[in-house]
């Protein structure tokens, strides 16, 4: 990037294949088609609004169980369709890429439940099908009711759960990159030879957590590894996004705090002697624009207005509820009362305060660092401040409602960061497709040495695993 | 169904995300799409060709591994593009979902390798993204390498796979039909209710092969259970249908065996309190047809040139290569050449036959029971023989080329079978679309009582395990 050339946004809606992802409560504002996740036009008419609007990829969170926490019980998720009903999100993908040409995908899918081979088919159908638009938003899982899906009694601890990741990863890259040769199909007809044998390999991965024979059932896709993208700010985190990640989901509590995982996500790229830039970080964005100052602030009313409090709760897994004790009891005398003082998540409270101060400060908090509520020049404004002073390369965008928060951006705001460079310009009508790799980068579809993938193509150190990851020795100095 | 009434043929276009499915060193025939099997165009084509041309549904084979027991490696599988590369099933679905609103989708998927609450997840989600289009193959797989894709040293011993698979089927029957009630999900938003907890469980199955808390993350799909569809003709898998299968995909080396084993599908029904009429039977069909005789010789003649003999031998597994011989040699002399008289299959071939007669019977067999050659008159005539005289419900029709195959089968075999009352009339534009399971029987969306998925609605008998299915006691009679 040149002195005279604004850094570009990288520009994702944030979904979920459910009713209430983020925005707890909003599912009900009139015309919000949340509800309507079940039905495959919902899909279809995002894809098209997001292609045409200017988006660069719809980014899709996903969990594999049900927030119970709170409460003891799934009941408050319930009510609020917080995260269930939730469906597969994989599967949505080749709908929406059914009816578009450049919308990406980031996908999210947890390395700890399912075996790596037919995830690795799975992701390198949807490469072709989509002819190269797929990232993989890697998670490890948090959720205990999800452990208890797959046969676990409870969660996996989360450095145990980075080790597994580590191998999941190793298995797919040789899956993926060493497996087939790029000259190992030839479609002869004369020869009646499809694919050249000598091409095609084993992978024999022999690991702690997990053992595969290859090969690979499918033939190369357009970019092999799909971009991988990882959600963390833990050490443990970051020192696996160092080694794997071409674009992190981060956040905090401060924006400086963000600025300084970013610094440390690029100081782990280069331990493992990447470029700086070769990863790059997203963050989530909240943004109510309207025409006038006016318009956008009855437009946040409205939300704050619906937006559930217990849904927030229920969201955070409190393991107490502070709407049930009298507004002047301590956080510290409520977790007693309800028998949780011991509970593993009570350290992370604030014992002192009172539950009338916690839920203040917990609604407060709605409220993150990379938010603006504006007309669309002072939206403008803030986007290039989160992008030139704090250092962020994209974001996610917080749906309040579906499909007015990305109508109103693609409507008002991308034609105000296509005019200060910061978005390109509207495609030709022809505009060759692009991998989701080249979109992000602008390089090549496939990954670039000297990403550790890359070391097993042609076949090369298929029979040697990756030194195991050291977790937590490269923690964000934040 | 009244005497006067004629029965009608459940037509399905049989499939698989692949080059080369069954009918090997057809894939070079000019204008044969297969090698589009990557590109999402070949699937939204044939969506709609199928769904504008009358098929109820396609039906999409699957493995999980590689064909090497021929030539001790993949080599053959790989040069004739036999079933690798091959891509995941699932996948496709959505897409032809996109773009159609009456077929059906029958998917293969194996109980053994991969967790029951996922896969759950994921055929509700198609359920839902197709309203209630979907059925599901069940399969146990076979194949020694797909074992070792997932971390087995070989495949599991036949029995036990039908074991897992009823413990399966189970699991899946709980999280369908049993964790949400109909009334669960109320989408309230004046009262921000969306889903009645009270009207959703955990199951809390502990079995086995799993432990599956729950609850099910997708609110009830349009059919809750898919049509469950099932690959078989072993005593096991006799059992097995008749207690869940609703479709059986059967076969067998002469048409008297095929009419007994429809039998013994059809007792072993009764066994477990079902009518006979609750399981319908599909078989493979090959079907060459012309606008004349000469017309429909010719393009047997131009499949027979180009079939690849060394492709159905690598996808029979052989345990030896009768190429590799002399003529006059035996194939008992064959096997100890290669050190082979102790393979585990060997004991299943002709052993005094000489490899030259042993090629030719193999190349005889591939025009198998139900093959038919000639006009639309004479292949409607062969159609209708198969229903009312073998006792058959539908065909899984075989490829030779593709699209030509459907074309072929859509211009000139719709047609006669609807004048003769074997296929309905043509849609009418508006015509309401069906779930697979009214398009198949007729009555109800839902599973109808006495299936023993049924016993777990409304939460009842979540805390009972079925009674372990009994194997092999139900064999066939023939």
């Amino acid at each position: 990037m040149s002195a005279d050339q604004p850094k570009r946004l990288i520009l994702n809606l944030f979904e979920m294949n459910c009713v209430s992802h983020i925005t707890h409560g909003l599912w009900r504002l009139p015309d919000n088609n949340r509800h309507r996740f079940n039905d495959i036009g919902y899909w279809i008419e995002l894809a098209k609004l997001l292609e045409d609007g200017g988006f660069d990829a719809v980014f899709l969170a996903d969990v594999t169980g049900a927030y119970d926490t709170f409460r003891d019980g799934p009941e408050t998720a319930l009510r609020e369709g917080l995260q269930i009903p939730s469906n597969d999100p994989l599967m949505v993908i080749p709908a929406m890429a059914a009816v578009t040409e450049h919308l990406g995908f980031g996908v999210t899918f947890s390395t700890s439940y399912e075996p790596p081979f037919s995830f690795a088919r799975r992701l390198s159908t949807l490469d072709h099908l989509t002819n190269g638009r797929v990232g993989w938003n890697v998670v490890t899982s948090y959720l205990p009711n999800a452990a208890r899906n797959f046969g676990l009694a409870d969660e996996i601890p989360h450095d145990d759960r980075y080790r597994k990741a580590d191998e999941y990863l190793d298995v797919l890259y040789k899956l993926w990159e060493g497996s087939w040769d790029d000259d190992a199909v030839i479609a002869d007809r004369v020869g009646n030879v499809y694919t050249r044998p000598e091409g095609v390999r084993y992978i024999n991965h022999v690991g702690e957590h997990f053992a595969v024979a290859g090969p690979h059932l499918c033939e190369p896709s357009p970019q092999r590894t799909p971009v991988i993208i990882q959600a963390t700010a833990s050490p443990a985190g970051v020192a696996f996004a160092g080694r794997h990640a071409e674009m992190v989901f981060t956040g905090g509590s401060t924006r400086e705090q963000v600025s300084r995982g970013i610094e440390s996500i690029k100081d782990a790229a280069e331990l493992n002697g990447r470029p700086r830039d070769s990863i790059k970080v997203v963050v989530q964005a909240g943004i109510v624009v309207g025409r006038t100052l006016e318009e956008a602030e009855q437009k946040r009313l409205l939300f704050e207005q619906n937006a559930s409090v217990e849904g927030r709760l229920a969201h955070a897994s409190l393991p107490f509820d502070p709407t049930a004790h009298e507004p002047s009891v301590t956080v510290g005398q409520a977790l007693a009362a309800e028998g949780k003082s011991e509970h593993p998540a009570a350290s992370f409270l604030p014992v002192d305060v009172t539950v009338a101060d916690f839920i203040r400060d917990f609604v407060a908090s709605w409220e993150d660092q990379f938010f603006v509520c504006g007309t669309p020049e002072t939206v403008a404004d803030s986007i290039e401040s989160w992008l030139d002073d704090d250092g962020i390369d994209g974001i996610n965008l917080r749906q309040y409602h579906s499909f007015g928060t990305a109508q109103d951006f693609i409507e008002l705001v991308v034609p105000e960061l296509r005019r200060r460079g910061r978005l390109p310009q509207r495609r030709a009508a022809d505009a060759a497709p692009r991998t989701l790799r080249e979109v992000l980068f602008g390089g090549e579809a496939r990954l670039q040495e000297p990403h550790i993938a890359t070391r097993y193509r042609g076949g090369a150190n298929l029979d040697s695993a990756l030194l195991p990851l050291e977790l937590g020795s490269r923690a964000p100095t934040g």
